[in-house]
């Protein structure tokens, strides 16, 4: 997916709400805010909205000396995550059709996204994404790629949204391998918060070798593209997944919340909206 | 008021908004972008808001060759708000202090605010600044300071805005020297709108001389800046002019709607506030 003019303003915003999280001094503020400035070409060569959000995100832990901002966050996110374990485990009990629950529970947890700024309540969240309908349901490609597969590549998106993955990746009667970013970046989830969830025990856990939002291909390890090309059927999690891999192929299945305006009109749903959606070309 | 840096994403959304209103193309847009991002320094002089604002919009203007993006906007809001004028009018003549009263209703009609992405019911609005509570309440000193002015100037805000002004100045017991804006910047009131608002049976039109948002003095016209001197009672109109004027000396109350968390913190007040402050210094 392109970058569109509309990220921009949401650039620099995500670019303080960084440097201020990591509890930088004002004048370090300024001295992000004026490099993040001179970073962003709207002319200049086409990327990705995540391929600028690296650059960004690298540029204020260079200057906040700061490797993980959102660090407190992520736990916090956990704890409150699998303070609801229990019942989400309970919902998908009593599940008319478990894997479509199962699924539904993990979009729901893409709710905990820290590059939005935006407040919810995580129980009411569970509710509404149990009971609203699919803006897109590719429940059926899905369903018959899950029997085919030997096994699922499981690309991870938040921390905390990582025991509502957990959920499901108990439920698929598959192995899975669950791919967790190299390194910090916004929320994402790394190797800790993935076992901080209780991921281990349910999925290998891997890593994608980068430390970029969303799965760059050319960013991540020669060892994890391998797994990707080797990868039968892939489970995408949350926007930032969708944006650099909506053109690389139908193996992969994208199930996300979707939270602004300019990934809205990319997928061509509203704000707001629930999708599992299958890749495209390649 | 100093430029904060949370202003630095709104400044990018507000050029897109303008370059869009005027019906650029994608790359008018791009290259508008890439403009404003090479004009915006945080480290570089100290600005208000409303001086970057106008650099900003006078390079929109510049590059989609359209003098006034907001012309339409302009007059359907004024049309709006003339639609609510006999309504207005028997509300104040209902009041029990008709001086706040008409205060609150000049207030009530600074929500026409192309500048923020917000929408509103116009009606409900002025029953809601009829009836909310003063965050900062000036009335005794503005009182005081308009029993002994022998003349008010009257630094106007946004077209449509102008009808509820018409309302407070048809009330007031002395002259009133309306100004406007001297060309079109945002959907600030000009000659024109305050015409179309009925504001000339009211009070005296006059230019400021200039097209910046607010009511930066050095570039008003001499004639202006004269007036501006030698006037003994400001009631000055929203946002911009706050952020232009409030350390010019006490002569100035400021009535408005505060919309913007940046100004929120500037006047220590909740964003939705109502105020009726005085200015300061000088």
């Amino acid at each position: 997916m392109k970058t569109h003019l509309d990220c921009y303003p949401c650039f620099l915003r995500q670019a303080l709400d960084a440097t201020r999280l990591a509890g930088a001094s004002e004048r370090t503020q300024e001295t992000v805010l004026g490099r993040v400035l001179g970073l962003l070409e709207p002319t200049g060569p086409s990327r990705t909205p995540p391929e600028i959000g690296d650059r960004i995100h690298r540029l204020v832990r260079q200057e906040v000396g700061h490797k993980d901002p959102y660090r407190a966050a992520k736990e916090n996110s956990t704890r409150r995550a699998l303070a609801l374990y229990p019942r989400l485990k309970s919902l998908l009990a009593k599940a008319s059709d478990p894997l479509e629950t199962a699924v539904r529970l993990s979009i729901a947890g893409n709710i905990m996204d820290f590059a939005l700024d935006r407040r919810y309540d995580l129980g009411q969240e569970v509710e509404r994404v149990l009971n609203q309908p699919f803006a897109i349901d590719a429940g059926v490609a899905f369903r018959e790629a899950l029997g085919r597969a030997g096994q699922v590549l499981f690309l991870a998106d938040n921390a905390g949204e990582t025991v509502f993955d957990r959920v499901l990746i108990e439920f698929l009667d598959v192995p899975v391998v669950y791919a967790v970013k190299g390194g910090p970046i916004l929320n994402d989830a790394t190797w800790s918060d993935a076992r901080a969830a209780g991921v281990d025990g349910a999925a290998v856990i891997v890593s994608t070798g980068s430390d970029a939002p969303g799965t760059i291909l050319k960013r991540c390890s020669n060892e994890f593209r391998r797994r990707y090309e080797a990868a039968e059927l892939v489970i995408a999690k949350g926007q930032a997944n969708y944006e650099t891999l909506s053109d690389e192929g139908p193996k992969a299945f994208f199930a996300l919340q979707v939270k602004c305006p300019v990934i809205a009109h990319d997928v061509g749903v509203p704000v707001g909206s629930i999708v599992l959606r299958q890749g495209g070309a390649r």
